[in-house]
């Protein structure tokens, strides 16, 4: 995370804070708040601490003295808040305090942004598949994350309510329709595949195979994987489906899935559907920073 | 660009591609092509082929065979394009060109994304403008962007017809309410504060000031400064503040300006209209990758 | 793999190999040959070849002049050899292989001899399996790899014949005793503690438990994981414990498991072999590099 | 030593400890000792902290607490121990503990492994001296380290009792068979090409030039040498070999000298005896973790 | 600013200081003093405490110690001194010390010459300006600084009382006379080009002209430019391009000003002198550590 | 030498040259002469050479297309040059060449400025020795470099005939003054200290010790160093300090020795003369860049 912070405190001021450095004393001190302007869940509470302190250490080797910057989370990741609350308070030098504002709004607005729409998510699921007396689904996450922050953003799934697929092409095996073409050009069946590839796997690891039709479950089922993706089913389709392949492994539903549409796809009694918009097209969380500067030396 | 993008693959795939190492023979190539599924205007074309440049400079060094991968931009950035249009080709090894697709998809799709809004802003300033008589204002970006992309996302502003605010704290003044803040609890004056910054400044800096309210106008102006920005005015106040200002420094309007409000603010005469969700709150354009994978080993 | 390569180049000449530039002219060509002086199962060509490019083009930059560093692998990664072969050849200015040679080495021979080693391990597995009819387990490798090296001894481990156990903390859950101790002194059981976890888990994940005694294998089995590790069990406990488990979890035996004892151990039925040696306490293989060294002044 | 201890707690986790996270309350604390389950010679004691204060402070900043990590030395690098010694004991949050055991003891067992095989050499080296009234000849190490782990291979052959070679091509002047061989094929002497290089390297350089036959001892030591290897000669040659160098340079022997025979090689009388095993073949040493684990709510 | 120290540390020592390894207790105090042995104005005092400091948490990995460093700075950048004076004062573990003193002073020599030479030009600048009524120029800097240290150095100009002028190419605009010549070779006028960038650049960029003689100044600042620089002007030429540009841009003069002539230069009503030699050809002021060396074990 | 040059290029443009992207169209090219202005000594042509390259691989990758720079080094490091010559030529995208420029000057102007130093120091102590039959002492450098570039900076004392001397604390012992107080103050005698040290020093390091007096020399032999410095002796005791070690070791003259006196120690006989100033206080050369820009697109 410390990666993360230095290099986007770095990009923000290469050299220096122009404004403050004319406009703010040396030995300032100011009192914020981080402020919720609407409601939503939070995460990113740790990320936005960590860029007051590592600018607070940044300071410090410049200055030589202790700037003193406390830092208070009045809540969790993971917590729910309602418009007006106060999250966190932080007190300390004024130049520290506004040279970190904006990094720091950036990353925990953001990530409450996801932690949020995820929530709205697992809700309506939840809705959903009560209505029908199913099982809730599961909420889970893709891969359409932003280049350099999968773990937060993950982390901020979690936080949502939502739970986590693989983190990288590392950890499982999910076999997409260009996998399967390969497979047809040569004349392997699925199953020779699949048998194939557990071969050479760890046996910690698990299969996935997507299908785009109803015809493809059979085999890949009966070739034995740990969950089957279903891709751009229709509702009707993913009951079917849901049937066919009748608890001999996770079924999964992915494929433009909407707040509109997650209720329903609910109801249909998949284990897990899958929402790229998680992380791809989420908006900022208006979280605001009430900046209160006063002007007294340090005791330093 | 290939340190934002090497972080992104390595990531992606910390220890290799299960899934195409199961699946995909070695040398088996794929013809791909990056399609549009909505219109828009392009951006990232750049860092998306070189993702694959990337990833196949990795393969050459661990297979020791050149995997021949080939990419032909069809589009620039800056360049609109239609649902369906073909924006790019990718001809190369398929365990390179999967293993690359997910990193160079959400770097393209995301900035796409801001270049598509960016131009709708620009397009709807114009309107504005013109329906008054006004010289259309620039729509400039803000400091809100993603940590550690902030290069490549203000690139995609430009290339989406908008303009670029200053880069970082470090190359332009931007006092803010707390800035003015402090001054005041000092008995100092705007006008005194801001020569003495003109006196340490860079020659090069330029300052721009923020006021809240119609009545700080004045003295800002007084004191020399190159842009003032009017914060959360009303339309009427806007009106007010550019006439008030009177051509000694650019106008610029901030603070919650929308694709349906940015038109009325251009009316208003203003030089600049500055707006975070550019950066901020983005939707990651829909750009998919068809995928063509054949078998034919490598000539090497 | 570059980083590693690097680094070791780095560290082995802080600033220029002093004997070369003393003794060696600074366009004299040298042909060098990979030989094998014992035999095994080669592993680590791809790194060894690496480290003689980039010192190439590390020599490049500071002569200005292409040094023409040409190399041929005659055996690829998994390739069984004898005492004798040549492995690969080298061309090129004889200072940049003179200066990579340890470095090269250090790789190629380490990696072989864990290739080597695991192939002893594999064939005497399978030739303790097929005394008893039972099907060869899997030797698989454990966490215990040199700092910084553990994709490359994974690889060796799979040239050699063997599988990958879970290659960090991040992809599978493995409970050992000291977890399980954690949850009996907060009066949780082992099948609460398991339904809990994979509530939270990503369903890619998969879990792995450790027991040391045979009456915690009912609990665990019917918990449901994926795995059970029988830790330093003996022979007859390993057999009855196979028996116990009765195919419904994967069983894997470690714990001080020899080449003398693998081949009993394989013959109990297990699934998996876990033997921390194959990385931990390997004796880099015998592979030497006969250079001839001539002098010619490169065409360029 | 930092920078290898952070790279191999990444490659360790690089998203976390799932077993942890499952299973591990977040605020249970452990108590731990390091305990050897056989006797040797203690190295990489302090690698072996360090490990657990990074892992601390990685955990400190994700939590924002202080998970008071405290760890007690109980012995120092290059004491002796016994199988059931306890060399540390550390207490702190059990998830950083076992987070952190595995990079850890990877790097003491290791490096104690390599110190307790270089006390073996010594020992016997000087028994072998003893025997024949010749001064003990230092046991010295190669460049055969492993890539990243040079300097603290290093250090641990010096807790062993042994001495170091050279560090690295930069620090002195090694001319082996083949430099000799592109001299030999410009026409040019040993003695030529001695004092041209003398003329060229830092004062502060000393040469050492390696011979394979004893003919060529008169020619190197009348060129003025600081050191002569005898590589891979026999017992007689270096007896002879002693003789003929008479005390104007050090003597070292190298190429292939194991624990059987050190013994011998001491009694001919040489300076110094080279041994690439003490770092390329060592086995890991079994240093185990005992862990305890209780669970109390941190007072922080 | 610890980036450059921990590179120079490294680079200085790569593998610990084999002096005080040999000489030096481990537990020795030292106690240090930084004299200036001759006047000066100080700059990089912060840089100096953090070398030890940096050093010293070294240590204290390696030793597990407290090695108690304790540095007072008795001046502050900026601060006039004369010969003999006490500039700080450093106590701590004495091979810390020692470790650290060479890249401690070779930063804070290089850049203290750099504020004293500016401090020199600056009073000439004032002298020559006072002479004739003129209002004193301000001093500025160049690009012309060492690699990897334009930051330090350029706050050392300020220390010295001069002024920055741009940090790099991407902050501000300066077209040369290689500009130019491009532009005439298309047809193009310096007014066209100067309009054309002013509609592409960040409104809060500024711009400057250099030109080579006076019949060019009428076009430059007839387009519009905040800056106009005027290249190796005789004084006499000087004088009317001050005339001629008659307060519509900043005028500054430039190239081959010396401390011999800048009085004159000043005088002739320039508002900036900028001179590559504050930081291209500086003298590292004579600052030296006077060390007592005393024994003591720490207290821990 | 990449990393510090991709560093400067870093610092110097962080997002981009302002200038050149707003005057100098995308293909134009620019065919560039680096010129002497003042006579001197070379040092630096490669990473001048190697600054365009690494600026024009960064191009590349930003616009897809070869921008088919080519430099041609028309001089080597170590030649000397008159005012008026022509040491290289680079043909290349006009925008890569400009944004190069300075950092690719600031390399090579700062080490043939030490090279041409080293030559002037080199010429005066060979001429002084002459003078009375002296044997021509070696110019050497000492470790007051430049942070960063201490492997550029040794170098370029090479090519300007001077001797390198340690390169770093690491590899060699240099004992000074304040060791020499410690080890009185334990009561232990040089002798016993240096036969402390050799016990425990690699046999390939060498000793220097430092002395204040004449007195100081003959215990300081006697133990046995390979080099002795005489630090701030006057021309008569260096004469004594020559005559006193009688070629028992290195004698190597330190402290204040200019250009001017130069030529008078070497007179003394001493072995090697230490120059702090020929890194530490040197002037830039004055080498330009003829920069001819035309237009012409590229054949690409």
């Amino acid at each position: 995370m410390d990666d993360v912070i230095l290099r986007a405190l770095a990009e923000d001021a290469p050299w220096g804070d122009l404004t403050s450095e004319a406009f703010v004393p040396k030995n300032a001190q100011a009192s914020v708040a981080l402020v919720a302007r609407e409601s939503g869940v939070l995460s990113g509470i740790e990320a936005f601490a960590r860029t007051f302190e590592l600018a607070s250490a940044e300071r410090e080797q410049h200055l030589r003295i202790s700037d003193g910057t406390h830092i208070e989370a009045r809540a969790a990741d993971g917590d729910r808040f309602a418009s007006g609350d106060v999250l966190a308070t932080i007190k300390g030098n004024a130049r520290t305090v506004l040279r970190a504002e904006r990094v720091a709004l950036n990353l925990v607005q953001r990530l409450s942004g996801i932690a949020t729409l995820t929530a709205q998510y697992v809700a309506a699921a939840e809705a959903g598949a009560t209505a029908t007396g199913a099982k809730a689904p599961r909420i889970v996450d893709t891969r359409k994350t932003t280049p350099g922050l999968r773990r937060l953003e993950k982390a901020a799934v979690r936080h949502g309510g939502g739970h986590n697929h693989r983190f990288s092409l590392s950890d499982a095996v999910m076999a997409k329709d260009n996998h399967l073409a390969v497979l047809a050009a040569r004349g392997i069946t699925i199953g020779e595949a699949i048998r194939a590839a557990r071969a050479r796997l760890p046996h910690t690891a698990t299969i996935e195979v997507e299908v785009d039709r109803l015809d493809q479950i059979a085999e890949v089922v009966a070739a034995g994987v740990e969950t089957i993706m279903l891709d751009n089913f229709t509702l009707a389709d993913l009951h079917a489906g849901v049937a066919l392949v009748a608890g001999r492994a996770l079924v999964e539903a992915s494929g433009g899935i909407t707040l509109d549409t997650v209720a329903d796809v609910a109801a249909t009694g998949v284990d897990l559907i899958s929402v790229g918009a998680l992380t791809h097209g989420v908006r900022s969380l208006d979280l605001g920073l009430d900046v209160g500067v006063f002007e007294r030396p340090l005791s330093t």
